[in-house]
C-alpha cells in the first residue's frame, strides 16, 4: 500500500458515558467502552493489565479541522504557535485520539475504565494493554506543557 | 457517525528504514518518518519533545487475518491463549501500530526517530508528542508479560 492511498477502519466499540462537555476531562471519570458482541472473545486476559491505551476516533471533528496545520496549545493565545503534531490537539489530519486509562473491570464484551477524556457515542478504534516499553522515564517536554502542567490544567 | 460506519484515513507519511524483517525489532535502530509535504508545518515545535508516539498502518496485515480473535504471545504455545486486545499482536481487527520512539531530529518534513518498529513504507497514521499523562508507574502486568521480559524478548 503506497502512503496515498486511503485506509478504512471500522469501530470495534462505542464510549459510553454520562458525561458531557469538558465534564469528560475529569481523570477520575469512569466510563464503559462497549466492544462489538462478535470481538467480545479478544478482550480475554486483558483484566490481568492494569492500564489500557484506548484508541478513538474524533467523530465531532469536521473535514475542515482536519485541514488546520497550527494550533496554541489549549487554544491560548499567550503560548506559542506550534505545528498540531506538536500537541495532542483534536484538530489534526487523522483526528485519532489516544488515552491511557486504568481498566477498573472487564466484563463481557464492556471494559469499564477510569480516565477516559472521549464523549458519549466516540467509536473506539483499538484497545491496547500498556506496558513499561510505552514509557520514557526521562522523557524532555517544552517550557509551555510545563507551564500549562503547573496550572494544573490538561495540557492538551 | 455510528459505531458500525467505516471510517477513512488518509496516511501522513511513510516510514524509511534500512532495516529488514526482525531487524525493525532492534530498539536501537533509527528510521525516519517522511511527512508528505503539505503537512510540513504541523511538525513546528515538534523538536522540543524527546519522544513520540507514532501511529502506523500494519499494511502487511491482510483483511483474513483481522479475523484472528485469539493469539499465543509471539506465537508460543507455552504461553496462554488470549484474546487480541490483551496483547500487542499485529493481528487485531484495526492493525493499528503503536510506538513509543526517541525523536533524534526534526528537518523540513524528515523525523528521524530511534527505535520503531516499523517495516519500510509503512504508512503512517499520526504522530503524538508524549508527555508525563502517558506515563502509569505502578502499572500491572500479567505473568506472561513479566516472563517473556524476562527473556528480553520484546513481548508483543
Amino acid at each position: 500500500m503506497a502512503s496515498h492511498e486511503n485506509i478504512v477502519l471500522k469501530p470495534i466499540g462505542v464510549v459510553k458515558t454520562a458525561a458531557v462537555g469538558n465534564q469528560v476531562k475529569d481523570k477520575t471519570r469512569i466510563s464503559q467502552i462497549v466492544i462489538r458482541d462478535e470481538l467480545a472473545e479478544a478482550l480475554e486476559g486483558i483484566d490481568d493489565f492494569s492500564h489500557l491505551f484506548v484508541l478513538f476516533w474524533l467523530h465531532e471533528i469536521s473535514n475542515e479541522n482536519q485541514k488546520t496545520l497550527k494550533v496554541h496549545p489549549r487554544g491560548r493565545k499567550d503560548l506559542p504557535l506550534l505545528g498540531v503534531f506538536a500537541t495532542r490537539t483534536m484538530l489534526r489530519p487523522n483526528p485519532i485520539g489516544l488515552t491511557l486509562v486504568e481498566l477498573v473491570k472487564a466484563e463481557g464484551n464492556v471494559l469499564t475504565v477510569r480516565g477516559l477524556d472521549a464523549f458519549d457515542g466516540t467509536p473506539v478504534l483499538d484497545v491496547k494493554p500498556f506496558d513499561s516499553w510505552d514509557m520514557a522515564k526521562d522523557a524532555k517536554v517544552p517550557e509551555w506543557w510545563t507551564k500549562l502542567e503547573s496550572e494544573k490544567t490538561k495540557p492538551r
